[in-house]
Parts: C-alpha cells; structure tokens; sequence
C-alpha cells in the first residue's frame, strides 16, 4: 500500500508515544512526513526532537502550533507575538514546511469577534516579517465554527484568504476536511486558494455522526460523512501535491488503541481516498 | 419590565411543562408570544393546543418543525413533503406566524452534502404550493456547521437566502442567533435579509464556552459570547418588527430548574438585549 504523500500528525498517536518513538514507528511503517506538536517537541527538548526527525529521514509537512493571538491587553498580544516567533524559530530547526496555525478565539470577557479578528489580522502581520526571515510560511487554518469562541475566530477558507491576500507571499492556509467540509463555498475558496498559490497544507481526518464531542471525537477518515475522494479531486485540482496529513484528535476511540494498529490504520485510509 | 416582543420557544420549558401548563404560564409572566413544537401539539392534541393557545391571548411566532427533507429514497423524500404539507396544516390551526424548517442533513448512508441540499430545495419547491394555500410562509433556518451532518445541510444565512431567492414569495428564513453568530458574512445577510423581506423568525440564546454537548447545552442570553445588542442593531436595522423568540436547549441547566425561573430568567435577559 501506498504510504508516498502520506503525512502522520503526531497529535494522532501523542497518547501512545512520546515523539522519537512516533517517529520511529512512522518510518517502520514506511511513512516519510509528520507534523508534531509544541508540547511533543519541548517534552524531550529541541534538539532531541530535531535529531529523531533527521536519523529516522522524516520531511515535516507543518509544526503545530503557532496562532492564539487575540488577548485582553496590549501584553498579551505581545506576549503573543513573541511565543510565536519562538514556534517559528522551532519550526526552522524542525525544517517544517509551514508554521499552522491556530489563531485563537475571542479574549476573555470579550464579546467582540469582529475586534478578536483584527487581533488576529495585526498578529500575523506583526510575525511574518519573522517568519520570512526564518523561512517558514504561515499557514492559516480556519476552525470549524463550533470552535470560533475559544480556538479561532477564523472559520471559513475564505475568511482565510481573504486574510492572506492582505499580508502577501509566505501566508497561505492549511485546509483541515475537518473543519471546512460543510462549507457551500469549499469548492471555489479551494480551487482559488490553487490559484493564488496558498495551500500550505492539507490535513484529513472524518466527521462522526453522531459526534459525540466537541474537540476530542473526530474519525479515521472513511469512518465518517466527509467525501474524501471529492476533496482529493478539488485539492489535486487545484494544483496541490504536497503530502496529505492524517490528524486525529480521539480520547475514547483512537488514542486507546496500539500505535501501530492506528498507523495502520492510517495508511489503509489514506489510499481509500484516492478511488 | 418590558415582556412586549418576547416569544418563548416551548422547547426551553419542554422538561418542566406540558402546552397547556407551558402557555398558561407565559400568560402569567406578562408574555404573548409562545412557539410550540410538534411533539408537544401531539402530546396533548391539536385542538387541545389551539385552544390553550387561544384561551390565554397568545400569538404563535413561528411552529417548529418541518424540514427533514433529504432521505435515501423518493418514498422517504415523499413522505418528508407529506409530513411537511400536515406541519403546515397544524401550524394553520395555531394560527402560526411561519413553519421553521430544519431542513435536515445526509441520508443514512450518504456522503453527498450536495445531493442534500438539493433535496432540500426539491422538498421546499415542492411544499410551497400547499404553504401558500394554508397561508403559512416556510422559514428556512440555517443551523450551525456542526449539524451539517445529521440535522440541516443548510448552514449560512446566505445559503439559505439563496435557496430562498430561488423560490420566490412566502419563503425566508429564521434567523437563530446560535447558529449564525460566528459567520464573518452574518452583517451583511442579515441586511440583504431585511432588503429582501425574508426574516420571518429572530431566535436568541447564547453559545457557551466551553459548550459541553453539540445539542443540548445552548445558554441563556448573557451567559456565553454572543453580542446580543449588536445582533438586536442589526436586526433592526434590517428592518426586521416580529418578536424575538427565546430558544434554548440546556439538559443539564435550564431544563433542570424551575419552569416560573427560566421564565424570569428570559424576561430579564431579554430586557438586557436593548443596551
């Protein structure tokens, strides 16, 4: 079966192993890209993460996670700001292919989501002359919208182009099935992120139903409603033909069962999404 | 305090009440609009119903609910049209205001969210006729993204405006704050709303955070992250006189109370809507 392309987010396994072993268990099963998370590289420290990656020949497709930037007070968006040029500098050591980014929800006591996106918008503006500097692009990732009080305010691939359009090259999105599936406009604001050249990456995972929870129950892709044959025309149509990411946050389903049976898993899943 | 232009969804006291008790206690609140379902019609019968409605002075500002329009088969589609054209015909006898569709979401089995929607459209046109002849306008509600799947593949204002702009007079749309709140178009479909003159219902209730369950755990206006006042700005702006109806599902919270102390409750933050 083919593993070429796939791409393993280290959230999907971060219950069973600590990050040297996730990798280690990717290349075993003959996978080539992750995506691991901040709290999974500073569990071991930076340069064990970096020299797990290098000795098992991993390519990171994205570092999860920079964003967050609305905050109650002008220190805070600093604060912010500054955490995320530290999450871009990791990513650079990490050689990932973009810096996802989850870009935060509304501040505390706030009620205001029209002031939280433009906290977003000065945010990104104000790390990406980092983030060039680095060579990392920033990949905006909209949330599904039940997440748009706490997570992010940005729901929509287009409110996400729209929001790159106005910074320039090196911004770009990720786009999650997950969270973008049951948008009307997906498959125009997919095929004219291809156009503008801002697919930074593309991440699968499926829709329960029911679903059960509202962070911590998203499926193994074909275990769900998404049409993920559909989706991979529209992205391949678009021109995209970076790798496709497995990322699966699941407490009581995915997370219990072995590593290897996920990754497993993983791989059969991943070629059902090419028929 | 002010109960003139409050509806009580009846779902929000539907653990505490039947329809009669429910109606009679809106009364005694000072409150003269209710919005029933149909479970709880059936419950006690229709003329039971109409004539507790009448009894105590009560307006009807919308029925809840037909829709469920998508099924597997052209039986299932069917008897969706039947079942809507008897919604209707009750709704007629409660002298209802409008229908309020949740449109439904995938037929078991499918993936197609676009063959959804256009059941949806087909059960709607072909619903209208009988709409028009009992004099109750079908109200299309978008509900959140997170029910696409099971429940209305119907998810923006603008979508449902679209769907409604293609079927002419005597269709609109329900405007729920919960399901709309985090769109970055909301604003401005809402105007169009109002320029077009679809906005038949205005529902109200607060999204909490953390939101515990994907049904049943809406808030009480004020206690989640909703700006009410401005949704209330908008709304008047849009032109948009009708009653401003409270909606909420709360299994562990509102529904655990006492029935006079929702009511109290809503009364108070409805009151606050108007800062």
């Amino acid at each position: 079966m083919k593993t070429e392309g796939l791409s393993i987010n280290l959230a999907t396994v971060r219950q069973q192993w600590k990050l040297p072993e996730a990798v280690e268990a990717c290349r075993r099963h003959g996978i080539t890209w992750v995506d691991p998370w901040r709290d999974q590289v500073a569990a071991v420290g930076l340069d064990t993460a970096v020299k797990a990656i290098k000795d098992n020949g991993m390519r990171v497709s994205g570092y999860c996670r920079g964003g967050m930037f609305p905050a109650a007070d002008a220190a805070g968006r600093q604060a912010a700001i500054d955490d995320n040029k530290r999450a871009l500098d990791e990513a650079a050591a990490l050689g990932a292919k973009c810096l996802v980014l989850v870009v935060g929800g509304l501040p505390q006591g706030s009620r205001d989501i029209g002031a939280a996106r433009q906290m977003v918008q000065d945010g990104l503006a104000a790390v990406l002359p980092h983030a060039r500097s680095v060579g990392v692009p920033l990949a905006i990732e909209p949330l599904h919208p039940m997440y748009a009080g706490d997570r992010a305010c940005v729901n929509t691939l287009k409110q996400s182009l729209d929001m790159a359009g106005q910074l320039g090259d090196d911004v770009g999105v990720a786009i999650d099935v997950y969270h973008v599936w049951w948008d009307p406009e997906v498959e125009a604001q997919i095929a004219r992120a291809g156009r503008e050249k801002r697919i930074l990456g593309y991440h699968i995972c499926d829709w329960l139903v029911p679903t059960k929870d509202l962070l911590l129950d998203r499926g193994m892709p074909g275990d769900g409603v998404v049409d993920l044959p559909r989706f991979r025309r529209w992205i391949e149509a678009a021109g995209y033909t970076g790798p496709t990411e497995i990322e699966i946050f699941s407490a009581k389903d995915w997370w219990t069962r072995p590593g290897d049976e996920v990754l497993e898993t993983c791989i059969a899943r991943y070629n059902d999404t090419f028929k």
